[in-house]
């Protein structure tokens, strides 16, 4: 195991009626500032509930954050905040809400242009504090220090992080999600499985635990993942899938093991330039990873395969195939397409993407940092 | 799943080389009090590492702690530390001194008895800040907000937790654990693999990813434990023990689902009365307790007997017993005997144990609160 140190924070909330614990979480004389997302926090009656746990505070609202959120929108917020002296921002709704309001609780102090906290890695020194009220699993966002936020102007996506926007508390209220539509409660489980993917299918290191964690994490998704689709509103899937992508991504899993993220960085490039899901990007870079990269994985890939898809007869390459095969299966089962060409991108696509990969600065990705913009390009011809 | 809160707010630093973090834990101008047991820190330099990352602090110690640390001796401790104005604890040692820690951080403001706070659970308002540099994987004592104490004089031996007892910090270098006794290591092992069991193998409940994550545990310790006892200075190993022992009692896995604990409660008694080591008495307590409560952890046992120990043919009644078996058989082979007679302890001792039960008021236990004194006793007479 490598060495590690591990903080998480964050206090979560989970269940049933848990959305009436904001008001002991924040203090009482706050002036908050409630941001959310395209408003369907108001037709499922989250902010309702929100509103009403809060009659005694004084709550000013901010909607309108993108999926993707731009730094272009969160800056109107920002000047907000910055006007009504906003000591308290809760985010409520689901990855992109909560990145962006990490966003805005480190530039409404921040001195100079906030985007360079993302463009040249600024040093965050404060943050506004922060909870959540989480209606979409998927990211995790609701208890980590990371964030990815989108510039509209040079469709730059870029990711930050930093400790002091650990959220203070989260809530998890699965009745949140049953009004989701379908094709972003199959994101969530997709990038769920692939967050998990990418801390645990690397190079093989002595990490039992977080090897076992993450393999229930996957059974989990793969076993309760698409009931989603057919059962919205069974309580008990929703529970399961809205701890497991919290799970997924709140740190423990990756502790003392090396992480990959190559797919989430050439899925970033595909959503700045094509504006697909991220949970779609994801579906159609992981098989195609995998396969590229099978020599450098391949004892974990026939882990994988073992103790994930039941795989244990045929060649060792016969076993990897067919485990990829399962995982492109899961996507596709979940109802994400896997391919470029599903989405109407070309082989002019691949060098665009790998342009935009180099002017990044995303030349060595992977656990190992040898997926270089050649082995990218590999990686997306394959996905086409 | 159960709705729940959780909030753990140490901060791990695991691995190699880590307690020179204690002096950046512990404020500059802090008088610290060292807490430690027998002296097997001084022997094999932990405490030197720990005093040399302090050397630029005001330090005392209080060794001396036992295992099942008493109230006697904790008292000592308290009266030093109020007369030296003690206003930081480290503890360094197993679950035993750092339990005994978190009584004396809440005993030093105490108003009236400490003891109190254990015999008539009397509010905890404040607590002197800690931390630990962990030498023992067993408790989980090091991340977590709870403790055991005994009193001497009345062989009393209770638990107490707080949240203002979880420690600030917690240092986990595996390293420390090469030189443990053979017996300390297998009575961790045991200990860990039951404080899983007791958050796991219950009435059945919504929670796959919390019975993903015991099952990965149990799993590890059965592939890894015995390793501990052929080779003790394996890194791997090692560490891979100490970060299961964690894991099985941090608070993560136990959320949202009932719990048992009646094996400790049980246990607890044996130790009070005739000084068993704590694994010991987990390892006579719960092979007979899982047969007596098997109708009640019906579902609960056969997929432990599936997931845990491969065991899918043969009725019901057979799965069970099997798996009963192979969890005695795993208990003898990490060499922890598991009937009461290997300890010289016959039927008078049920008894004598049945009547501390009562004593303390342990009438109603297990996640059904049906284990009465009455099923406590069959449990025990088939321990003999």
């Amino acid at each position: 195991m490598l060495n590690f140190s591990y903080h998480n924070p964050t206090r979560v909330h989970f269940g049933k009626g848990q959305i009436a614990r904001v008001a002991e979480e924040i203090p009482a004389d706050a002036r908050v500032l409630i941001t959310y997302g395209g408003g369907s926090i108001k037709k499922n009656g989250t902010l309702d509930q929100v509103l009403e746990a809060l009659n005694e505070h004084t709550v000013l609202e901010f909607g309108g954050i993108e999926p993707n959120p731009t730094y272009e929108t969160l800056m109107q917020a920002v000047e907000l905040a910055r006007k009504e002296k906003i000591d308290f921002l809760l985010a409520v709704g689901g990855g992109s809400v909560i990145d962006g309001t990490k966003f805005i609780a480190a530039a409404i102090p921040f001195e100079g242009d906030p985007w360079t906290i993302l463009s040249e890695r600024a040093k965050v020194k404060s943050a506004v504090p922060a909870g959540n009220v989480l209606t979409l699993p998927a990211t995790g966002s609701e208890s980590n220090a990371g964030a990815v936020i989108t510039k509209k102007a040079t469709l730059d996506k870029l990711a930050f992080g930093h400790p002091l926007l650990y959220p203070q508390f989260a809530v998890l209220d699965p009745e949140t999600t049953y009004s989701l539509p379908e094709n972003q409660s199959a994101n969530g489980v997709v990038d769920a499985f692939v967050h998990v993917i990418e801390q645990y299918l690397t190079c093989r290191e002595n990490s039992h635990v977080q090897d076992r964690y993450a393999e229930g994490l996957l059974l989990t998704l793969i076993e309760e993942g698409p009931k989603v689709l057919t059962q919205p509103q069974d309580y008990d899937v929703r529970s399961t899938i809205m701890w497991t992508a919290n799970q997924a991504l709140n740190g423990l899993i990756g502790q003392g093991v090396p992480h990959d993220w190559a797919t989430h960085m050439i899925g970033h490039e595909l959503t700045a330039l094509y504006g697909l899901d991220h949970g779609q990007t994801l579906a159609i870079v992981l098989p195609s990873l995998m396969a590229v990269m099978k020599e450098q994985k391949k004892a974990k890939l026939l882990q994988y395969a073992e103790r994930i898809w039941n795989i244990t007869a045929g060649s060792e390459d016969e076993r990897i195939e067919l485990a990829i095969s399962k995982t492109r299966e899961f996507f596709e089962q979940m109802g994400i397409k896997t391919r470029l060409s599903d989405y109407g991108i070309g082989e002019e696509g691949v060098a665009k993407i790998v342009d935009q990969l180099k002017r990044h600065n995303m030349v060595k990705l992977g656990e190992g940092r040898d997926i270089t913009p050649e082995v990218s390009e590999e990686i997306l011809t394959r996905s086409l």
